[in-house]
């Protein structure tokens, strides 16, 4: 087996409760890598499975047993010296919340961890009829009963499990309230406060009847050229020490830093998408949070840039001991985009997200919906049942998080998310979202590029597909206007096949801020042994990106949905840096499918053999 | 059949699914009156039964389908004249809380529309395989598919079912997130804000399926002679009205108005009644509420004191747009026990308490146990997860309060009720609880009488079976010194007596700070046709009394379990008005058994026969 993997993987057929070992394609690891890229790939086989079995992908339920989930790491995850390397990558056949592919990357140390328990992966398939867990300890692996575990919440779940196993060093990857409650956006949680957050994975585990994975081992994980390893990764890890953003915005900051300046940028978007211009912007900050409720850093396995935010709110109605975050994401979708300016509250919020495990963004974006819906009169007095949802209602917002998790009161009706929120009060235009996922924190009226990457994207709207935010806002590698237009198309392709790339290493997409596809090629041919080059590099993320749109178009999507919500499309923005700029979408978009070689969003024959994609 | 009975009752057997209509036993019907009377009479029926069937009622599970749930009107709900008569009763062999019998009386309009649709009573036995709730309408009884119900809460499930009738006058009783949950301390909720509240009585409907009773109707309670009864029921009503508490203290100020004047006699619990002088009692107060919450007054069904108190919070964190209450006990528990002083946060948590379906004293009790503890460092800080659950901490009781109904994080602890609760962490002590019951909100080192009723009241620490708080506190009928012993055994005898007698008429115990034993005598006699003199009134609510005892030690429950915390029994109360006092409870309990004709609380042989009480 070619080294960086363990060459393991485990299949779960909770149906029939079997577990079993299967070999890792040595030919699919050097074409695909791991995490995303061999996930991927595992999808499309489930396709050409179903196909023949007559089962139509198209028609199947997302919380259905059809479903797969697939945990993966990578050749870098767990490798010491590998830059931020303690990650893991989820992919399914198929969202409950958007109907496209479900994906997710997270840190922590559940990554690291599974491969020193003997495996590079595990695959979930079926459903099981009662609650149960996997536990993954010292290259064994055992399906458990978890019905003591059912109802409890991510930290009580994280504590009992790793207790259980009696390893300090053991890592816990559970559901929670939301999952088990099939809330179509809920989270899977590890690691107490990191997840695997976007497009409803929680619910796809919980409709498996799966409360966890608990993992602990002691096995390295072997690697090919130690004496070449070394200095590239020395020089790696001092890049990122000497990067202005990794090496200080981040850990000074977490990813918090943005708020001021992406505000600065005029595109903050508050209000659900209204203007992009938070007159509260500098009170929930990051320099705001850390002076108010920090109390020191935090880090994922292995990690040198250490952007977690360990906080604490001490008194007033909002109180917690304990949490971490809010990140920047939350701190917008639970603030900005409803107008709640108080600090405490959106920190309280977060902290119900992990302890429930549900997506701050698409909770806050739907909330956000809500709000404006109600606003304009939309939302029947009675379906809303007391909860006074307007903007800057702060108390009315952390209600409202809690209700969305336990699928209480209003809460049932924003659980399904702002697009069928939207949908069923008669105005889908006010749900800010793309193929049913909720936006991020980046107005693409005031960053033209990241608008494109929004559209584009396999998941739907997403910032960590194709983080053009790095040019465009941040200058690196190098200062773009974020108001123009051209040369976008090649910059979100660029980097959504990097990041592809950095998904199934699996490491940290922060590490990309001081390393390019030439330093993941040193590193990567280090420790696998295999020699690839930057162009390899690219094109394995080119081939990834590419089968990922193959398996969504079999979904029944294609460049119908590669779109942006009306309001950015045709609602110049009113005030700002940006004032009066709309997304400009079609602008990019006839560049970046000629580029892709897609037509209308799918790829074509020519472009799959070039990337020796074979169906 | 005798006037003021429908004469029908429903038995539902909803592990069949079977309902059958039952006539009302005339017989039973004088000497037990309807309600509580009635109810137990048909306890001690499955005693008998079961014990030929060989099921052990000292074992029985409360949750398992052999406990009945019986819920009756009596002769006198639902006449129009008849003071304040909206109201029904349940009967439970055994609380999932205590262990003793589980008993409530709730306001509201359900039990006098359960009259207009027919019936004066609905018996549930066994339990259902899946979520029902029963429809009574004109006569006509059907069990029904609750599915889309089940997970909704108190006034969600009210509107759909209300609805779903299509009857303006429809009354809905249910159960929410507690009783699904099957929290020990649920309640069955009524016409949004009343509630059968106590012991847990939701809990027991959970257990068995069944979501809701819904009833509507028009037929009128006949009743036997109207020329008697109108000048009889005319002189009542004017007597409550001219009353200086059911006149002008209730209707003005509601419950909340005991507030400041138990506090001002050393007697309202304070940080788990450490001592029972509270600094900040008028903050909390009646006075308070109505100054700063109130709306507007509100009235169950044919009553003329309207003690209902609708509010609203219109800003901050514990903002409600309407809510009922609090009400007195409520003030108290989430408020002076948990040394709460923010009137906002307690209203908000009162809200919950109705939303969620679970009963106030003990929640407020629990968690100012669970804080007690806690400051005493008895509850490991993993087990709190993050929850700051110190004396007068209102966000930490605000969000107890929601754990607890959601059986969420420290809330699966607290759910079990502070004597469980107490137990686990090794300090039984410390449950405020009588037969596990939480105590309300009078303390009986300061007012002596009221501490022997909680001591012999037959479901445990109440208030509402001998309200001796009339006489020692408020004067009706005449003023006692509440820290004497002298008298208070046949005070507290009497009271909980004649409360049976009201709580099987079935009306309200407020009617009795204005009526008495002959008043009652007189209604019951026009309205009946049968004949009832003052003496036989009394022996009537006696004989409910004497069977209840029987029934209970038949559960197990005795002498040994009439008694009060130790802290009451040896611990002074350190200042205020009853300095120094404690509870006293031997002087007066020997006195009260003698009167009582029992021997260590079980009635004799020679009393029940002098009771004409057939076992």
């Amino acid at each position: 087996m070619a080294r960086g993997f363990m060459g393991k993987i485990l299949r779960v057929d909770l149906t029939a409760k079997s577990v079993i070992t299967e070999e890792v394609d040595e030919k699919i690891a050097r074409k695909y890598l791991g995490g995303k890229g061999y996930g991927v790939y595992l999808l499309y086989q489930y396709i050409k499975e179903y196909a023949m079995r007559g089962i139509s992908v198209k028609d199947m339920d997302p919380l259905g047993p059809e479903n797969p989930l697939i945990f993966m790491t990578g050749p870098g995850t767990g490798v010491p010296g590998f830059p931020s390397s303690g990650r893991h990558h989820v992919m399914a056949l198929k969202s409950p919340l958007t109907g496209s592919i479900g994906s997710g990357n997270s840190g922590g140390t559940w990554g690291a961890t599974l491969k020193f328990a003997g495996f590079d992966g595990v695959i979930f398939e079926g459903a099981s009829d009662v609650p149960v867990y996997l536990s993954i300890v010292d290259g064994k692996a055992q399906l458990r009963d978890a019905g003591d575990l059912w109802g409890k919440n991510t930290f009580d779940t994280t504590r009992i499990l790793k207790k259980a196993v009696g390893r300090k060093r053991a890592s816990v990857m559970c559901i929670s309230t939301a999952g088990e409650n099939l809330v179509p956006m809920a989270m899977i949680m590890n690691d107490d406060h990191r997840a695997l957050g976007r497009a409803g994975v929680g619910a796809i585990m919980g409709s498996k009847g799966l409360k966890a994975v608990v993992v602990a081992g002691k096995e390295k994980v072997p690697y090919a050229k130690m004496d070449e390893f070394v200095p590239v990764s020395k020089r790696c890890l001092e890049a990122i020490e000497n990067n202005p953003v990794s090496g200080e915005g981040l850990p000074a900051y977490g990813t918090a830093v943005l708020v001021n300046v992406i505000n600065t940028a005029g595109s903050l978007p508050y209000k659900n998408w209204q203007t992009s211009v938070n007159p509260d912007a500098e009170k929930i900050s990051g320099e705001a949070l850390a002076e108010k409720y920090l109390v020191k850093k935090g880090s994922c396995w292995g990690c040198n840039i250490a952007c977690g935010r360990i906080t604490s709110v001490k008194s007033g109605p909002y109180q917690i001991l304990a949490t971490e975050g809010p990140e920047y994401e939350s701190l917008w979708a639970l603030g900005s985009a409803t107008a709640v300016k108080d600090l405490a509250a959106i920190t309280k919020a977060n902290h119900y997200c992990d302890e429930f495990g549900i997506d701050p963004i698409s909770v806050g974006s739907t909330i956000a919906a809500a709000m404006e819906l109600n606003e304009k009169k939309c939302i029947p007095e009675d379906d809303l049942q007391g909860l006074d949802l307007t903007f800057g209602n702060a108390a009315a917002m952390v209600e409202a998080v809690w209700r969305i998790a336990h699928k209480t009161g209003f809460g049932k009706y924003m659980a399904a998310g702002s697009r069928k929120l939207c949908e069923f009060y008669g105005h889908p235009e006010l749900s800010m979202s793309v193929k049913g996922l909720e936006m991020p924190a980046y107005d693409p009226r005031g960053i033209k590029g990241i608008g494109l990457n929004y559209a584009t994207s396999n998941r739907g709207g997403c910032h960590v597909t194709g983080y053009t935010i790095a040019p465009e806002i941040v200058g690196i590698p190098e200062k773009l206007d974020p108001l123009a237009t051209e040369g976008k198309a090649q910059w979100a392709k660029v980097f959504q096949d990097f990041t592809c790339v950095v998904n199934s290493t699996v490491n940290c997409l922060f590490t990309t801020f001081a390393l390019g596809a030439g330093d993941f090629a040193e590193l990567l041919s280090a420790v696998t042994g295999w020699d690839y080059t930057d162009a390899e590099i690219l094109k394995i993320g080119e081939r990834i990106y590419n089968l990922e749109r193959v398996v969504m178009n079999r979904l029944g999507i294609d460049g119908k949905d590669d779109t942006l919500p009306p309001r950015l499309l045709n609602e110049p923005l009113p005030e700002g840096p940006a004032k009066g700029q709309v997304a400009d979408l079609d602008k990019m978009l006839g560049e970046y499918y000629k580029l892709r070689g897609w037509v209308d969003g799918v790829p074509t024959a020519a472009k799959l053999k070039e990337l020796e994609i074979e169906l």
